[in-house]
């Protein structure tokens, strides 16, 4: 098989345990180049979720790529002081990584996205797997964002699925309904991928046993990770496992695994203070026909991918670093 | 089998091709005697809606049942005109039956129903396939309704499904959604009929070609105006056929039918102006451990039945029908 050249990435994140997964599958991933993280207050504080990021690219021995700390607080409101009943308090289930000597750039998460949408003018992806206030101000920042992206990918919303913060609001969506609905009025062609498909593609703790038993150092802190994670998703599921988010949508975002049932249709996010606040509003009536593409319509709404995704995430974190020590192992 | 007892209910519809049917449904089956009918814009005016309802008793031979004219305009706004698209001109897909020369009573359908829970304290059961403006207004008039009504039954909202009249609201609810908040706050036991049940259970052609072939004069006439009914449903469906809303919410009220998944769960309805109004937020989050009950829920949500419907709809009519014919058959 003929290896893609790598797309340049730029991941905005609240790293939050699926989000280093995600970050340690788009760094394992040869389909992404990542040339910028920024960081938004959602999982965690924009600084913390900054700090987590930083130690694991050392980790992860990627210690190039910048880091910008993004947006404390939503466009309305105030930080909500993030979930450490899903991530515990440091935002990784209280795993402690070697701290990164590393800083932050100077730059905020909006203005590093603008400069790398100009360097990288009509290849940069983005993939947003925290709330979508740094999204929202680097449209601000920069009218012609859409333009410059080649595309953005994500993590957030629930379509015909229930919501996991309300009856029928998302986490990412609802921490910042304003900022999402500007995004998602944006433009540009937006894959939205919701809980309808990252809430049926689950990890098992025979999963987390996998990456507990690595070699590399990563896959077991992410292992570790998941022990927390996993402990919040028993009233969920009703055993130990978890879903998979944002890794989910980083893989989509690279085309990493096929999707089966995505249409295109308007999306539109309530941003009223009723009990559907940050709900996103997708219009699936087409659903007795199979989802047809709504004409005019911008937003693919993943409903469905064509594989069971644990073994890809696994398979490619696994490939990554298997080689990577083969390359550095000592000659004999 | 022994005959159930038929319990006394009221009817409150907006007459209507499915409000045809569930009438029909409810005059044929032995679990139910029909001791009064309200109406209420919706499909057609409340005032054209009471026509019909009479029309059909009489050619049904039902001519005592009281009808009562109801709220003509929701709480907020006024009637939108009715639905011809879906039910035609006239409600009844265009058919013209022979008109009753009944008038409906003087009071109104709200007065009605707060007069037949006096009468039938404790044992009165309510069916309700219309906008929910006359259980509303009976609500304000008789506060200790709940504690009088046995049981009320909706036809209405979307949990899981999409809407029909947006992309999340069902055009009942949607129709009047500051009376069904009030309906659904009242502290009674609701049973909610949603989409997710009503589109997925579907009358064929084959069920119509019964309905026309039968020698029952009720029959034959909704056979007509399912012709009208199902050439709507073509776009939703893709094929000549319908939704049966209506006639599955009695069938569900009379017991008639299995409930195979139907949680009780906290269910509020989006009042406010945004992109959610009428939607009706069920909190179904329990998705993920099979739909656990609620404490403190008072609103079950009915989202499967067990049996296939369309053949308990025609068995129910043509045994109700065929006895009554073979009762009034001459003496050979």
């Amino acid at each position: 098989m003929i290896q893609p050249t790598a797309a340049p990435f730029y991941l905005d994140c609240d790293t939050g345990i699926d989000d280093a997964l995600a970050l340690a599958y788009l760094l394992a991933t040869p389909r992404a180049e990542l040339v910028g993280i920024g960081t938004v207050s959602g999982n965690i504080s924009a600084a913390g979720g900054a700090r987590n990021t930083l130690d694991l690219l050392k980790l992860a021995g990627h210690p190039d790529i910048p880091v910008a700390i993004g947006a404390h607080d939503p466009q309305v409101g105030s930080f909500h002081g993030g979930a450490p009943h899903v991530h515990g308090d440091n935002g990784i289930g209280g795993v402690e990584l070697a701290p990164s000597d590393r800083e932050p750039v100077e730059a905020t998460a909006a203005e590093l996205l603008v400069q790398l949408a100009h360097k990288y003018a009509g290849a940069l992806r983005v993939v947003a797997i925290g709330p979508l206030t740094n999204i929202a101000e680097a449209l601000r920042l920069e009218p012609r964002l859409p333009d410059l992206i080649a595309e953005i990918t994500i993590m957030g919303g629930a379509a015909l699925a229930p919501g996991n913060i309300t009856p029928v609001a998302e986490a990412n969506i609802a921490n910042d309904p304003e900022a999402a609905a500007e995004v998602l009025a944006a433009e540009w062609n937006v894959t939205l991928v919701p809980l309808d498909v990252t809430m049926t593609n689950v990890l098992e703790e025979t999963h987390r046993q996998e990456l507990l038993a690595s070699e590399h150092p990563v896959s077991q802190a992410l292992g570790e990770m998941l022990g927390y994670y996993f402990g919040f998703y028993v009233d969920i599921f009703g055993r130990a496992c978890s879903a998979m988010h944002d890794p989910l949508a980083a893989a989509i975002a690279v085309r990493g695994v096929e999707l089966t049932l995505a249409p295109t249709v308007r999306v539109e996010v309530d941003t009223t203070s009723g009990p559907s606040r940050g709900q996103t509003v997708c219009d699936l009536r087409g659903q007795y026909l199979g989802f047809p593409d709504q004409r005019g319509a911008r937003c693919r709404v993943v409903l469905e991918i064509g594989e069971d995704f644990a073994p890809h995430l696994l398979g490619t974190m696994q490939a990554a670093w298997l080689s990577e020590e083969e390359l550095t192992a000592p000659v004999a």
